[in-house]
C-alpha cells in the first residue's frame, strides 16, 4: 500500500500483541468497518475475543509471520517490546506502522534519551552503564540520588532500582542483573503529564489534551484531564511530542511522558520516556472524546484522515490493578463512570485488569478569561 | 442462574443473530469483561468478527442449539424474528432475556396491538385481516386511508401496502401475499419518537432520553436528541415503555415507537410498534452517553445493576443505507462525527451499512426556565 493510500472498510489490520491495548485497538478498528488479525505468543491474549482472526506463535517463527503478513493489509503493534527483528521481517512484506526505526529507538532508553537530547529537549541527567565500574563512576559524577534503569524491556517500574548514594550501587547492580542500563538523575518534579499525539502518513498531526498522571507502586494509577498546568505549558508538552513524531517520521499515536518542575507558565518540562503506541494515560479518550486514541491510531495506520478528538467532558481515568478488579460489583453500580474490563483470565497482583473513566462536565474557559 | 444473580467478568453471553446489533452488543459486553458467543444462520454475520466464538447453524438445529446453550451463561437476541420455538427450546436450558413471552408478543402485530390496547394505550385503529373478505370489510369500516401490514416478519417497511380506498384492496392483498395481517388506520401525525427503556431482572428501570425519528423510504434515516416534544410529553412516552416492560416482566432494552399528534404538553401519543431488543433509534447512545443502549442491555441480561445513561451531548444519528456507505472517505474526514461501519461484506440497496453520530454541546435548561 502506498504511504498515502486509504484502506477501505473491509480491510484487515494486523496487530502484534494480544493484550488490552490490542483488544481496544481491535474494537476501534471494528467500529470503522476494519477487521483485525492478532499475532501474539502463547499466553493470555484477551484481544483475540474481539478479533476476526488470531495467530498464536512466537515472535521468531518467520514462516508463521509470513503467513500472517500475507493475510493482512497493514501491521501495527500494541507494545514496544516486539523484537525489532520481527518488525523488520514483517516490514519487508507489509507496511508496519509506526515503523521499525521508531520502535528501535523506543526499545532502548539510551537511544531514546540520545534522540531527545539531540532534538534539544531537556532531559534528566543520565549516564550509560554497561559495567559495575561504569555504575560507580556514574554515581560519583551524579553526586545525588538517581535511578538505575535497564536500557531494554522495562515497564511499569520493572527493571529499575533507586540509588540514594554510593552505598546502594551494589544492590542496584544486583537488582538489574547487570543488564545494560542508564543511571538517571532522580528529579524532584511537581507533577507528571503526558502528551499524546497522532501523526498520519501524510504528516498531519492531531493532539489530545494533556493528562496529569499519578503513579502507585511504579504503575499508573490515575490520569486526569485537564492537567493542572497552564495552557502554554500544555502546548509546549504537545509541541515536544510533535517534534519527536516529526523527527521519527512517525505514523500512529505517540505518547511522551514528561516531568513538570515548577508552576505557572514558566514550569520546566523534562522528557522522561516515550511509547510508540497507544498509552495507558490516554484511556480516558474512549469516553471523553468523539474520537479515542485507539480510533485515531487505527486511522493513522489505515491511512484515514485524522480528525480533532472533540473532547466533550473532563475526566479522571483510574486503573484497576490486581485485586482492584474484585470490586467489580461496587464499580458496576456507579453513575457517571464508564467501566472497562480487559477480559483477562485471572487476577494477579500488579496486573492491569481494567480501568474506569469518571466523567465531569467540561470546564469551558470563556474567551478573554 | 438465579433471576438476581450477577454474572462475573469472564462469563459468556450467548447472542442469537449475527448482524450489526449483535456486533455492537458483543463489543459492549467485551468492555465489561464478558465474552460472547454468536449463534446465527449461514450468511453475512459481521458480529462474528468481534466475538469469542460463533456457531453458524439453522434456528431449528436442536442438537447444535443445545451445545450452544451449554457453552454460555445467559442468552439474548439481536432481532425479534428468532423463532419462538427456538427461544423456548433454549430457555429450557439457560435463561433467555428478554423472555420468550415478550418475544412472542413482539413477533405478532396483532398480539402487540392487543396488548397495548389492553394496557389502555392509545393505538391507531386496526382490524385483523385473515382473508380477502376480512380486508374488504375492514377497508369499509375504516372509511379512510390505511396500511395493510403482515402480522409477522415485517421490518423496515417490508410486508406493508398502503390503501387509499376500496380500489387498492386487491393490489394490497397481492403485495402481502395473503399472509395474516392487520389493516391499520393511516395516522396523520406530526412527528415520530421512540422510548428506549432498560429493565433489570430486579425490576429496576433506566430510561434514555427520547429521540425524534425521521424515515426515508420506510427505513429509519435520522434520530435526533432531544426530540422536539415538551418534557411532559417525553415523560409520558417513557412511561408508556415502562408500562409495557412491567406488563411483560421484561429484562433488557425495550424500544417503543410512538406517533406524536399535535404540539405542546397536550400532544397525543399513539403506540406504533415495539422491538424487544436494542434499536436503531438508540444508536446515538454509544457516543452521547456514558452508558450506551448496548451496555445497558448487557447489564440487564447479565444481572448487573442498571445505571443512569449520563447523556453528555445532544446528537443526531444518521443511518448509512446502501450506497451512502460509498461516501466513507468524505465521512471519515468530518469533525465531531463518530463513524460506525458494520463490517458487512457488500453494499446493497436498502441495507444498513453503518451510521454516524454527530454531536453538539448539550442543551442545558436552567432551573426555573
Amino acid at each position: 500500500m502506498a504511504p498515502d493510500a486509504r484502506l477501505p472498510p473491509g480491510s484487515v489490520i494486523g496487530i502484534l500483541g494480544g493484550g488490552q491495548l490490542g483488544r481496544m485497538l481491535s474494537m476501534a478498528a471494528a467500529e470503522l468497518g476494519l477487521a483485525t488479525h492478532i499475532y501474539a505468543p502463547p499466553g493470555d491474549n484477551p484481544a483475540s475475543d474481539v478479533a476476526r482472526a488470531s495467530t498464536i506463535a512466537d515472535w521468531s517463527n518467520e514462516e508463521t509471520l509470513a503467513l500472517f503478513a500475507d493475510s493482512v493489509d497493514v501491521i501495527t503493534y500494541e507494545f514496544e517490546n516486539v523484537p525489532e527483528r520481527t518488525a523488520r521481517f514483517l516490514a519487508g512484506r507489509r507496511p508496519v506502522r509506526p515503523g521499525p526505526d521508531a520502535l528501535a529507538v523506543a526499545q532502548d532508553r539510551l537511544a531514546e534519551k540520545t534522540m531527545a537530547t539531540g532534538l534539544g529537549l531537556a532531559v534528566p541527567r543520565y549516564f550509560p552503564v554497561d559495567s559495575r565500574a561504569d555504575l560507580d563512576g556514574a554515581v560519583a559524577r551524579l553526586g545525588g540520588p538517581g535511578i538505575l534503569k535497564t536500557r531494554r524491556l522495562g515497564y511499569d517500574g520493572k527493571g529499575q532500582a533507586r540509588i540514594a548514594g554510593p552505598e546502594d550501587a551494589g544492590a542496584a547492580w544486583e537488582a538489574t542483573a547487570g543488564a545494560p542500563a542508564i543511571l538517571e538523575e532522580l528529579v524532584s518534579f511537581d507533577r507528571e503529564i503526558s502528551a499524546l499525539v497522532a501523526r498520519g502518513g501524510d504528516g498531519s498531526i492531531e493532539a489530545f489534551d494533556v493528562p496529569e498522571n499519578r503513579h502507585r507502586a511504579g504503575i499508573l494509577d490515575t490520569s486526569t484531564v485537564p492537567a493542572n498546568v497552564t495552557p502554554p505549558v500544555a502546548r509546549r508538552a504537545v509541541g515536544i511530542a510533535e517534534q519527536i513524531a516529526v523527527a521519527l517520521d512517525y505514523v500512529g499515536i505517540l505518547a511522551v511522558e514528561l516531568f513538570v518542575v515548577g508552576d505557572g507558565d514558566d514550569a520546566r518540562l523534562l522528557f522522561n520516556e516515550m511509547a510508540p503506541r497507544v498509552h495507558n494515560s490516554g484511556h480516558w479518550t474512549t469516553d471523553a472524546c468523539v474520537v479515542s486514541q485507539f480510533e485515531q491510531h487505527i486511522r493513522a495506520v489505515a491511512g484515514w484522515p485524522l480528525v480533532p478528538p472533540g473532547r466533550h467532558s473532563d475526566v479522571t481515568m483510574t486503573n484497576l490493578i490486581g485485586a482492584d478488579a474484585e470490586d467489580w460489583e461496587v464499580l458496576s453500580a456507579e453513575s457517571g463512570a464508564a467501566l472497562h474490563f480487559y477480559g483477562k483470565a485471572s487476577i494477579r497482583g500488579g496486573r492491569k485488569m481494567g480501568h474506569v473513566n469518571r466523567l465531569r462536565m467540561r470546564t469551558v474557559i470563556p474567551p478573554g478569561a
